[in-house]
């Protein structure tokens, strides 16, 4: 089950591992055993502090002959203080350097957002904050179309086959595609039955972008971290419908949630440290939902998102 | 009652007269009649057709002794087919001749949306269509920076005082910032209780950008258009809240509307071809909601758009 790039033509697996919040001190085994449990994509990027560690899981499943390199599909981002010329292409190669690889499969832009420089040698990876002792985020100047620039040198320089975006609004991404000499491939978004962005995806369609959801369990993630809508909401594993209409198919709660993205053509990167879970989410897509049912759970839309830099400390309105 | 424009220091009148829909045959007129009201910011568009006639009411005007050009708050627009920087400058002139007028106090990009050039001498203004008889539109790979820049020229040569945006979003308006010269003066956007667009207020005033809100009124203009939104809705001026709290305040629905608006620093342009109404919006400024009154008009937001370019034929998701 893939999904097929533009303007590549390269298959990208449709369910794949996503790394955010996988502790260092794991996150080799745990790419090693998804590798076993046959994922073959790992969405990572340079925030989420595992890069080494992931390839580190990458290198012992390639040396163990569980996988050869080209099997896999291999994602990171950019972080938000390397957007300048000066920085993609350097920061670009040290995250290669990490995750002991020679290209990525795909190199996203993680937000649009140009923070002030931070030398890796002094912190790495950057806090959110610029000075972390005043609690304080800074900004650089850096237009879009400089980063996406970098991005598609990347391409030409061979540490990418695939360049995308990612948590970028409909205006931006419309805008970008009128000076992009190679369009994205991939948008990722945050999606899930509370923000289900049917224009956001009908634009992506329209123009050929694959789109990966993030957070596809919805408050999941965010409970932990005290978010105020994850706790209001509850937990959407635990929603009614979505287990009523699990209990029909004899399924998870967290396979129709994934099958919902799925079944629209959407891509998703759960993430688990529970072997069994591993397994339902890898293979959740052998059955389907009714027309009915993705019709009924996409109506708990409301417009709620997790993952809003307006509620960092700089108040980054990119979702307005 | 105004607003201090940055970067110049111009005052902006909070209260204008909205020339959308305004025909041709009554514009000269209107806008006559308006400014012997008390009017004194006229906001215009290539796209509203009727730029002669609104000119020809402002020097009539003048003429009489009214009021003087620099009285005058005269916005207007640019069109999405007159993107490119062959075209911004030529057209600016030609709505300043349109007009009569050698500057604009306020001149805006219409929307962020480049459409494939129409030349003014076949069609003026262009329709939405580029291919009347096929329905279709046709679009130009004219990023906004390339537009932003001649707007920038527009303010060298003297023929704009101040430049702005309308109908653009959060993370469009912060890659402009980061490249523009001359930071955007205004944002014009659609506002009423039915899209409240917090964040996006949040954001123009934290980066010191004027708002202008567009459509006070709701569902009112978009009714006649058949709008399935503003059908389902109904209006707004007959809303029980709106009443209620109008009645309270011994003023009229669309008192409350306006006022519910400048009370939070936005400007507003309301139309009406009514003598009465006419004064009654200009003078609406005189009392004061509650907190809890502003709260509750605000709590009635659904996030729905009336003027959405995805509803037009080329479907084009700028709010997504």
């Amino acid at each position: 089950m893939s999904i097929k790039l533009n303007p590549t033509g390269q298959l990208m697996p449709q369910v794949g591992f996503g790394l955010w919040k996988v502790p260092q001190e794991t996150a080799a085994d745990t790419v090693y055993n998804a590798i076993k449990a046959g994922y073959r994509l790992f969405d990572g990027a340079q925030d989420y502090g595992n890069e080494k560690e992931a390839g580190e899981g990458v290198r012992r499943a390639i040396a163990d002959g569980l996988v050869k390199r080209e099997e896999l599909f291999i994602t990171s981002k950019l972080w938000n203080t390397f957007h300048s010329k000066e920085h993609v292409i350097k920061l670009t190669k040290k995250s290669l350097d990490d995750w002991g690889l020679d290209y990525f499969d795909l190199w996203l832009i993680h937000f649009p957002i140009a923070q002030k420089y931070v030398d890796p040698a002094e912190r790495y990876p950057p806090n959110l904050l610029y000075n972390v002792d005043a609690g304080t985020m800074e900004f650089e100047d850096v237009p879009i179309a400089e980063t996406w620039a970098e991005f598609e040198k990347t391409v030409e320089l061979g540490y990418a086959k695939n360049i995308g975006v990612s948590n970028f609004a409909g205006a931006l991404i419309i805008d970008l595609l009128r000076y992009a000499k190679i369009q994205p491939s991939v948008l990722q978004i945050e999606h899930h039955p509370y923000l289900t962005q049917p224009q956001l995806i009908a634009l992506a369609q329209q123009r050929g972008i694959a789109v990966t959801a993030y957070s596809s369990f919805g408050p999941q993630s965010f409970l932990e971290l005290n978010h105020p809508g994850a706790l209001k909401t509850g937990l959407l594993l635990e929603s009614e419908l979505i287990k009523k209409i699990a209990a029909t198919h004899g399924k998870t709660s967290a396979q129709v949630l994934l099958r919902w993205a799925t079944q629209r053509g959407l891509a998703v990167i759960p993430k688990s440290n529970n072997v069994t879970r591993l397994h339902e989410n890898l293979t959740h897509a052998d059955y389907d939902l009714t027309e009915q049912e993705i019709a009924e759970i996409s109506a708990l839309n409301v417009n709620l998102r997790f993952n809003d830099p307006a509620d960092w400390p700089g108040k980054i309105y990119i979702f307005a």
